[in-house]
């Protein structure tokens, strides 16, 4: 269950992940939990949504740049990239993106 | 049927919608597909990524502040924003982002 992330007063940062799956899990839901697991362990992190249909979306959180290198540098983490190259995805986009404002209801 | 945006190298913008849907339609569809094809007449767009499941994600992509400026006031998105904050979202959050940085495969 995903839900809208409480994010502190801008400026923070947010990674955008979007990606077309290939067929079949191949373990990916598992990994996927996992990493959404991990992720909220690292420092700098600061909240995550993610949805899917045709295509999938996911917006990590996080405090500053210095975090999100590190993160896409963790061990375990970079297990789970070739993984996704490799077999999850079809295609996909990462975008580095510094929130420079906010607002909602 | 959403797709991976094509965007330009960065920098560009992102806005980021997420939200929670409240029950029923109510007309939401229809008016969903009405904003993403007058949104993407709107000059600076520069594409649109869409999923949902439990929480619903849309990025839409510009090219600069201005031109989000604009769509924000646009006559038409202004009715479907206020149907949104009293019909169809029982709550959402609006980020707007910097793209600095994107890669992909």
């Amino acid at each position: 269950m995903s839900h809208i992330a409480e994010t502190p007063a801008p400026p923070y940062y947010a990674v955008v992940f979007t990606s077309h799956r290939t067929d079949g899990d191949h373990g990916y839901a598992e990994m996927a939990d996992k990493m959404v697991e991990l992720a909220a362990q690292q420092p700098g992190f600061l909240g995550i949504e993610s949805a899917r249909d045709d295509v999938g979306i996911t917006v990590s959180y996080w405090a500053d740049l210095e975090s999100i290198k590190l993160w896409k540098a963790n061990a375990e983490h970079l297990k789970a990239q070739k993984l996704g190259h490799e077999k999850w995805y079809s295609t996909f986009k990462t975008r580095i993106c510094k929130v420079e404002r906010d607002y909602g209801m």
